[in-house]
């Protein structure tokens, strides 16, 4: 089944496409490759789902944020590929949480994300590399930060 | 206009282009990509701005500190490839703030580089994907640290 | 030499190829690159090292760390590719220290890895682009986290 016919299958709905908050592009497409920039946890409202994980939010809120931020990297790839179709298979995920010292499931949190990935692209194609870290600090304050690198056709 | 006569009409000087403070290159070249290693805000007189943003140092210095990465990477690139103009464009850009945990303003610190490029190399190509992050720490305790990939001919 | 034979003539006992924390690849071959998930300090007994380095553990052992996470990429890259002897090169590498916030000296930790890369693969292939950061905390508490892109054949 296709990542199109898939989201549709799910009822998943997108967030618009995320406008830049600096100067960068959201996606760069070179090689066969599509670099997404880092996303936040964008809703249909257009807001950020905000607070850091461990002592604002906790983990289950801090998975739904991730679960948020991939379907706003969903649109920013329909946005700039056309189709999701095009998406050949995950190569790498960067999944930055805005945790306490002392958080430990930074995993968990990042396969909000993943997890969705793999129910869109499939559980071969949409599981790609991933790294899942702890942050300082994120742009305004929100859960999640995602970037990742996609195989395209 | 080329990035080199762009370099020169803007009166940018750059930094001597940094010497390794590890076991890595500042530059490798593989596939018609260029991946530069993180760089720090070398200054032409060798020493690096540091300070926390947010607590020791201010944004204004953080987004100055992004700047001078940029043209620390530069030099990177010119050394690297003979000349600037190799560059097709910016693929991505991790930059990566030593700031507080309630630091929020990471993307405005980071345009100082993303600005950089984009007036060196203009504003498509200049401009790449990009994530905008807050360190819990940095080596040597310099502000900003900026890794990034570059399309090459 | 081949790598395998360094390996041998080193003495170096590879971890069992790490299993997934989460839901990803630990390496995604691609366009003859191999990217590799973030890795962590696995032990032969299958346990990881952990504190944060600077208050938890010393920066020797952080550094102990960082060479431990090599030997688990070396077992990953092993598992994946059929033989070490298929890498041509380190592209990239990102080491993640779990470190204090007045920790500077990330270099020195992620030369662990970057020392072993360099024995194993030689001088010039096994030496590559790399930036050296501290982490807000990390999976587990584990001392170092680390990813990479190694060019193969």
């Amino acid at each position: 089944m296709s990542a199109e016919s898939k989201l549709s299958e799910l009822n998943l709905e997108l967030p618009p496409a995320p406008a830049p908050m600096g100067v960068y592009k959201p996606i760069v497409i070179v090689g066969g490759m599509a670099y997404l920039s880092g996303h936040g946890p964008l809703q249909l409202d257009g807001s950020l789902m905000k607070g850091r994980v461990g002592s604002e939010v906790d983990q289950d809120a801090g998975y739904a944020a991730a679960r948020q931020t991939g379907l706003a990297m969903l649109s920013t790839l329909k946005a700039g590929l056309g189709s999701l179709d095009r998406v050949k298979r995950v190569i790498k995920v960067l999944g930055m949480v805005n945790s306490d010292a002392d958080f430990e499931n930074h995993p968990a949190v990042i396969n909000g994300c993943s997890e969705l990935f793999a129910e869109v692209f499939g559980e071969d194609s949409g599981v790609g590399s991933r790294s899942a870290i702890g942050m300082g600090s994120l742009p305004g304050n929100i859960s999640v930060e995602i970037e990742g690198i996609f195989e395209i056709e």
